[in-house]
């Protein structure tokens, strides 16, 4: 069995990006950083993009609406950043507060700054195969993970168990276009999947994005498999300081022993996303600046 | 087994839209049918979708641009129709000539006039479950004629076969869809996949959308599976006065035995596709008018 670090893989690609940042002429990419509010996990995530996007060269700017801020105030907010030719990403941190449309606010992002990939124009555009739009950092990450890790999806039966918006359908999507490394046949299962066992078996690569801890056990996977792990969750530990572990939806040590290949949590998917974020403002720059 | 008689069913659609568009006060919906030239083919499914727009009681406006249109006078006439609050739905017949490029002016039709759905928004649109979009219609064709049959989903296995973006993606797209009569479990094989008689053998529902006739055979399906068949392939055939006979992708004397339901081909999902833009047009008509 063989551990996919996430970790190593994305301090790689963000070494990458540092090198492909330093020799860019004149100003540099600028990703606009908009939290809401003080909610503890926002403010801890944003601080958290905001070094890795200084360890790379990045510009960042950081706005911080109060959490009274009207979902019109967080519109004409955007529409000043998407006009603004300085700013080449813009990612708003959710969660939001309630009195404020999620969708809304990210479908106001422009699509050519949405370097978060939640548009509904850059969700088409991985149906269409369209390179110029922006992927969404956890399905991104996941087929980083896989290049990274030499596995090629052609000829694979790739199963998703979780149909989400942010993970599930798009890396369905991604797994299944005609790319190198890609052209997987691809399943997707759900709550309302029957026998899901027996679906899970087929997998030659599970992609596991449900959110239940340690949902998926060793019954339900075929020696050999490869698995991406996305959930996070936390379990109550007494054994721990915080009174909690982290766990992934894969029941790690069962499953790992029939694994050709595991990403652990925390440490594989989750590392992932912030580097995706920064190679999305990249590419943002890139294709606005024609450089 | 039962025969879905795809011609019935868009009959009785067409009828309902009738008596819809028969109670809607003020002017009816419209819509707009470009055919750049004139292509055999696009000849005669222009004047199917004027006919039956004109049976519906839709108005129809038909405009001709000539084979040498250059694209950014398709363009400007599509802006036109765009800004054009008497248009309701606007329909660019494919294939256009060669030197027109056919995505960007798919694209270029409003997202809120795209009634055949093959603008990149309504694709996002159809991943995000948002009501709003437009599904194109031959994977729009294909839900009502499964769901017209009584065939529910949910908690079924549906393998398509066919990765293409104006069937195979979203179909799967809409087979996974949350809402009533779908929640299917949703496999999707192509020309890469491995093994593909096993999967299909394991389809309660199977969609086939390849494009090659007579591809699915007997021992590829599994008793009682339900069978959609979208292929419309030229076989020629000595016996017939047109020299060719048409077939599905699927083999129908000998699936058919093993089918609990089967679309046959010609009549079963051909005659949808048109029942379903002028359900897209009342739709747009909805949207934009707010009736």
């Amino acid at each position: 069995m063989e551990l996919i670090d996430g970790n190593q893989i994305a301090s790689a690609i963000i070494a990458e990006l540092k090198a492909e940042v330093a020799n860019l002429k004149g100003r540099k990419p600028c990703i606009a950083l908009v939290r809401v509010g003080n909610d503890p996990a926002s403010l801890s995530y944003v601080a958290k993009k905001e070094k890795t996007a200084a360890e790379i060269g990045l510009t960042s700017r950081i706005i911080l609406p109060p959490e009274t801020v009207t979902q019109d105030e967080l519109f004409a907010l955007l529409d000043q950043l998407n006009a603004d030719p300085a700013v080449d990403g813009i990612l708003v941190q959710s969660p939001l507060p309630k009195h404020i449309n999620e969708v809304a606010v990210f479908r106001r992002v422009s699509p050519t700054k949405d370097v978060d990939g939640f548009n509904t124009l850059n969700l088409g555009k991985i149906a269409q195969e369209d390179e110029t739009g922006f992927v969404a950092c956890t399905p991104a990450g996941i087929m980083e993970l896989l290049k990274r890790s030499n596995v090629d999806l052609k000829g694979k039966h790739v199963v998703v168990v979780g149909r989400s918006l942010i993970v599930g359908k798009p890396v369905a999507l991604l797994a299944l276009q005609k790319k190198a490394g890609a052209n997987g046949t691809v399943t997707v299962c759900h709550s309302a999947t029957a026998n899901l066992p027996a679906i899970t078996r087929l997998a030659d690569v599970l992609i596991a994005a449900i959110g239940r801890p340690e949902f998926v056990t060793a019954d339900m996977v075929k020696p050999g498999v490869v698995i991406i792990d996305v959930g996070i969750n936390r379990l109550p530990d007494a054994t721990k300081k915080s009174g909690f572990r982290l766990v992934g939806d894969v029941q790690f040590p069962t499953v790992s022993k029939l694994a050709s290949k595991i990403t652990p949590v925390p440490g594989g998917v989750g590392p992932m996303t912030v580097a995706m974020l920064m190679q999305n403002t990249v590419k943002a720059y890139r294709l606005q600046t024609a450089h």
